[in-house]
């Protein structure tokens, strides 16, 4: 038997492979969750819409605020200047701080949309946050480890009002230690519906994957891994 | 003898006391300053305008980036339906974590400033982000107080991919152990122009300061304090 749920959560969703995958699980543990996606420029500006599909499908509400990361630069996925690397050669499968991080890290990131998933967290009166990073079939980011996790909830514990005054808000990553594959057979289980996900970091006007950035490389593989036929459109 | 400046810090300015104070300071050890504001939906929006002249005056380029921190709400500071209390009866002297934390707190707010301060320093290849949180003359905010600062620095020493690959991004907090009174005697001697600042939390269409809140309470007592007569148009 299912221990009963807790109250609310709010969750982190891009319109990816992972974040749909994470939202099932919150959805599992939450009465009452919020989906909050982020417009920051991106390249892939049709996960935002993915994001807007999976959140129906779930039946969560969800927010989008505009943050301006393209303002800020320094990376391929908010600037036109810097090209999607095509090769997969950057893909780690380790969690030392020794691989090469590629282009498409985006400074911050992860830091930036935690602190306003903090915010809001706080405002709605959520008990939790969910984040779909990944450390192990990964582009390398640095804010995707467990040890990020770990040192933004030190933060949390002592940054905020609710959280001084004795409330938990407790940030989860449900899928840091799973492989591709695995998350995609725990989505399945719970009835994630991945066609509606986008995972390549530079689609095609009509949505279409590339196929050979890190993002879909590391997608295909794991729908391979999984046998689970792959629902991605390739152009 | 001085040792040696430094190469390049990000330093918060809000337009306030406190940090055209800090500026001034980072200015002391960095060759090269870039100002960082934000347009977050405050009520008190002239002290964007004073950051400009604060920046001008200290001679420093500064970016003002625009963040959705109104449309997150909780707080009198970005909403208009929460006064912003008269009394000063909210203002602790000390980093107990019992004190009781006033409407004006905005949530998460500089977990989010810090956030893009990190993000603004990688890609500026800065050293060091200069913010100028108080944990004595304040109102009780918990992201002002020493164990924020530290536990930001724990969280920005493994999240980027600059800091990862060995160099360091410092987290300055120059007046967080000092009184208002103190601060005021430091910035006078490094030339600070306190006509420039605004403090007040509900400043009049002509920025005149209420002389109430919580903000102008600790301002003017500050000055009188330091023996530092107080330029401060109040209405």
């Amino acid at each position: 038997m299912k221990s009963p749920k807790h109250d609310k959560a709010i969750v982190l969703l891009s319109g990816g492979l992972d974040s749909a995958t994470t939202l099932a699980l919150a959805k599992e543990q939450y009465q009452s969750i919020l989906a909050l996606s982020f417009d920051y420029g991106q390249r892939h500006h049709c996960e935002l819409q993915a994001a807007e599909q999976i959140a129906n499908a779930q039946n969560v509400p969800k927010r989008v605020l505009s943050l301006p990361l393209a303002e800020i630069g320094g990376s391929a996925l908010t600037s036109e200047s810097i090209d999607v690397p095509k090769a997969a050669t950057t893909i780690t499968n380790t969690t030392s701080s020794e691989t090469s991080i590629p282009v498409t890290y985006v400074p911050a990131r992860n830091t930036i949309f935690l602190s306003y998933a903090l915010a809001v967290a706080e405002v709605e009166s959520a008990s939790a946050i969910y984040i779909g990073v990944n450390a192990l079939d990964y582009s390398g980011y640095p804010d995707c480890r467990p040890e990020f996790i770990e040192r933004f909830q030190a933060l949390i514990n002592i940054a905020t009002k609710k959280t001084v005054e004795g409330s938990k808000i407790i940030l989860e990553a449900p899928l840091v230690s799973l492989t591709k594959s695995q998350i995609i057979k725990v989505g399945v289980k719970l009835g994630v519906d991945y066609s509606l996900t986008v995972s390549c970091y530079d689609p095609d006007a009509n949505g279409a994957a590339c196929g050979e950035c890190d993002s879909c490389h590391l997608r295909r593989q794991g729908f391979k891994e999984a046998n689970v036929p792959d629902p991605t459109q390739y152009r």
